[in-house]
């Protein structure tokens, strides 16, 4: 997207963004808000859903070719989010899917066990305080003030490992007395719900909002198999909402309690599994760099043994180098290979024969799966994170070309900042915005609304005549819209319209009757 | 979409079709279901997409123009579907939105107490018989079996009526005994879960799953007048799922517990209500028969006095006459002139002010608002009825066109049925499907593949190499295919193909090189 490598930008300055220019909204927040829950307005909407329609084309209506020139099959699917609670049983969310957690009973604070460290003292009795990750140093200097003592003396270790035998001597991150953090327990991360139930929340009601949309694909492989004349390899994708009962929900929407996610579970034969592995591990990489993320924000993360899940024999993460952890990177999507663990547990659980026999030679496998999970929510942030530029540009508009500048640098002398989002014009929000040159002139005005109102048979369109021409520039770089179109007087005259671009600022004139074809030449898809 | 009227399709023969073929299933099949819940199977999902995306086009994007010619100004939303739960005090779903139940003691059944009614003998002290809504005829027949009496002398009473009287004598619908029925009680009809509940499900965690996508949209209202630019009159649409704890969900996906809705807010001047309520409840029936629906199954119902909620002046529904409510009509979309009911709840809650300030004049208002209500399950529903058709054609294909049938009716000598699913191409989840003449020649295989490749570029492209052309064109009927491309030898020489239309059955000769452009001008849209 740029070729200059550029500073991050910080989560506010996002969230800011995000909220003035109508992309994403704290949810119920007239109401004060609902911890780990984001609404998208109309921008955030526009952006989320062509994010959302480019995977679907891309992975449902049109997938690459595989690894060996093959044309691949690959079904859509949209599976209820409650589902018969027999499902995560079997999945195994209802008994592994947790968190361990510690309360505190002085602040009522809740913490992720393993999120706590503590600052052992050098002696046996002496107080020793807990902090969360990444506050070491609020902490060593707490112990300064509080004890009076030299912090480096103090040892640190991880919650879990000390909270059976210390627990009375251990001060919360919010306490103001040692003894209050409660040993940890195990939360799980399932929203509960119960259906039906006029006589109380009794067990028999009891069921769960998924907390992935691929569990809705394994049980439904069968449905798929027996009516849509797959032949293996081929798979099942589905874009959906998903809930997790966060502890704590943060990072904007990068950890959110209800999500959207875009998952393909790939079927295949066990022997071919490893092959799948890799071809989905590279394409899903390039999927991304094809939407104009910088592939050196991107990067393949194979997993440590000992994150592997007990049934995987490999997960690599594709890692997007977000501006809060930069410069860290961050998961954006998951490829797992997850053998045949899932159907093995629904096979068993259901008793529902879930082999597939290879017409050819008569072999019955229970095929192998290879499961890209990307966040759709997620994958907006990343979006809106490498979108994000800021760039001095001469003052008044006059002449020359914007200069790459960081995130919150000041303006030389004579120039201005514009920040502008560079959305690939597949993904922006808004297509197109037409101006005419003055509101008061009704024959400008008249013609804007003319081409505005075509232009908006075949694209999102803004319709803005309000402050001077620079403005309105400065208004659609911000929410990223690709192509600027004014009406002026010589339009009058010759019927010819100016065209600005986003990113180079140039103008070029184009005949109004020629508009749309002009903007789908310049790649503005239909 | 027909000519002929025809009789309605039964909703057994639709879910039917709906399973055998992949648009939907009942929702964890495998674990035996869950009732009220549905899986939408990989022809389903891009039935509702498409259904979906040609109402935020006709919607959002590129709304009608007003009644006066004027153009509409409508942004989409995507909120949360857990939101604060202060959001259903203020807009009265917590206090409001129930219905009154009533248990079987006996029977463990549950029943909608409105749902009820009771055959009441002619004497004080006779056992009086209860029944469902539409079972009349069945408890006259048990009154006659089991008391032995004349079912005449029984005088029919809704059960709401007698249930505090007569409680003792009351048998129930599933009972072998009188007496086991409770009283009607209230039950809330939202589907309760618990936020970041970890020491048990108290009051101060309890959240709701939307019942509605509405409230959404009036908690951003704010959001949007403050970032969007938007003048009144305006509107904000939004797409997404609601949950409903729905006692007896029935008639397939008509009524069920989750399910998706398309609702826009529309927001006017108080003067203006009126105006723009008349425009809404045409435009939207409309916009129904735009999609192919016939007219003469849709109608408008304007609600009796009694029937609005108490702060509505007016409310619409344009019914549909599915083949189960058939020759009766039932909902299919609401439009309803809710004043400023829901702004003047939320204000009053929030205390967030919610005038709207109109620039010109300085007067402030708060908007009423006018709301087209869809629902997008049902939508499919209304789709599916729509499109399923069973005609007569001559046998092996030959010669003639098909001929109007009625579902089920025995085709004559020499013909035989064809099941078609005769949606409008816009909407039919398949736009073509490709064939080889024979899967045994590569060089049709071949050149088939390249053609169905170029093809899925543009649109969802099915291939089908199995059986014979006649089958093949069978199967591509059942689920809507308006176009089959055929590739035979005479391809090979003049790389021309074969064309046939679904709903003609007319084939002609297309060169391969222009398919795509002759297939854009027979009206698949791109």
């Amino acid at each position: 997207m740029q070729t200059e490598e550029k500073h991050p930008v910080s989560l506010e300055t996002l969230t800011t963004l995000c909220k003035r220019r109508g992309f994403i909204f704290q949810s119920s927040e007239i109401y004060g808000g609902l911890n780990g829950f984001w609404d998208f307005g109309p921008l955030g909407t526009e952006l989320k859903n062509n994010l959302r329609d480019a995977w679907w084309r891309d992975m449902v209506r049109n997938p690459p070719p595989g690894p060996d020139g093959e044309m691949l099959d690959i079904v859509g699917l949209d599976s209820a989010i409650i589902q018969n609670p027999d499902v995560w049983k079997a999945s195994g969310h209802l008994s592994g899917f947790n968190d361990p957690m510690a309360d505190c009973k002085q602040s009522k604070s809740r913490y992720r066990a393993d999120h706590l460290f503590v600052l052992m003292p050098p002696d046996a009795e002496g107080t020793a305080y807990a902090f969360l990750e990444g506050e070491e140093n609020a902490a060593r200097k707490k112990v300064q003030r509080k004890a009076k003592a030299d912090p480096d003396r103090y040892e640190v270790k991880p919650f879990p490992e000390v909270a059976s035998t210390d627990l009375s001597r251990i001060q919360g991150p919010d306490a103001t007395e040692p003894g209050t953090l409660t040993e940890p327990r195990q939360f799980n991360l399932m929203f509960k719900t119960f259906i039906g139930a006029l006589s109380g929340e009794g067990d028999e009601n009891t069921a769960y909002l998924r907390p992935e949309t691929a569990q809705g694909i394994f049980i439904n492989y069968k449905n798929v198999i027996d009516t849509m004349r797959v032949k293996l390899p081929f798979g099942i994708a589905q874009v959906g909402k998903s809930f997790r009962n966060e502890v704590t929900p943060r990072n904007f929407i990068f950890r959110s309690r209800e999500f959207e996610q875009m998952e393909m579970e790939w079927f295949c034969h066990p022997d071919e599994a490893e092959k799948w592995y890799n071809f989905w591990v590279e394409t899903r990489l390039n999927w991304w760099a094809s939407l104009g993320v910088d592939l050196r924000n991107l990067r393949r993360r194979e997993h440590d043994e000992d994150e592997l899940a007990h049934y995987s024999t490999a997960c690599a993460d594709v890692e997007y180098q977000y501006g809060f952890t930069a410069p860290g990177f961050g998961e954006l999507e998951g490829i797992a290979h997850r053998g045949n663990f899932d159907l093995t547990q629904h096979q068993e659980s259901s008793g529902t024969k879930l082999e597939y026999m290879i017409q050819e030679t008569g072999e019955r496998v229970l095929p192998h799966v290879i499961e890209p999970a990307s966040g759709l929510t997620r994958g907006v942030l990343v979006l809106l994170n490498e979108a994000y530029t800021e760039e001095f540009v001469p003052k008044g508009d006059t002449e020359g070309g914007p200069i790459p500048a960081n995130p919150g640098a000041q303006a030389p002398e004579g120039y201005e900042t514009r920040t502008v989002m560079k959305f690939a014009p597949r993904l922006a929000p808004v297509k197109v915005a037409v101006f005419p040159l003055l509101k008061n002139r009704p024959e400008l005005v008249e013609k804007a609304k003319e081409i505005h109102s075509e232009l908006r048979k075949i694209w999102p369109v803004n319709y803005d005549q309000a402050g001077a021409i620079g403005r309105r520039y400065r208004r659609q770089d911000e929410i990223g819209t690709p192509y600027c179109v004014t009406i002026d007087f010589d339009s009058l005259e010759d019927n010819t319209v100016t065209v600005r671009e986003r990113d180079s600022m140039e103008q070029v004139r184009v005949p109004a009757s020629e508009l749309a074809t002009w903007l789908m030449s310049k790649g503005l898809s239909v």
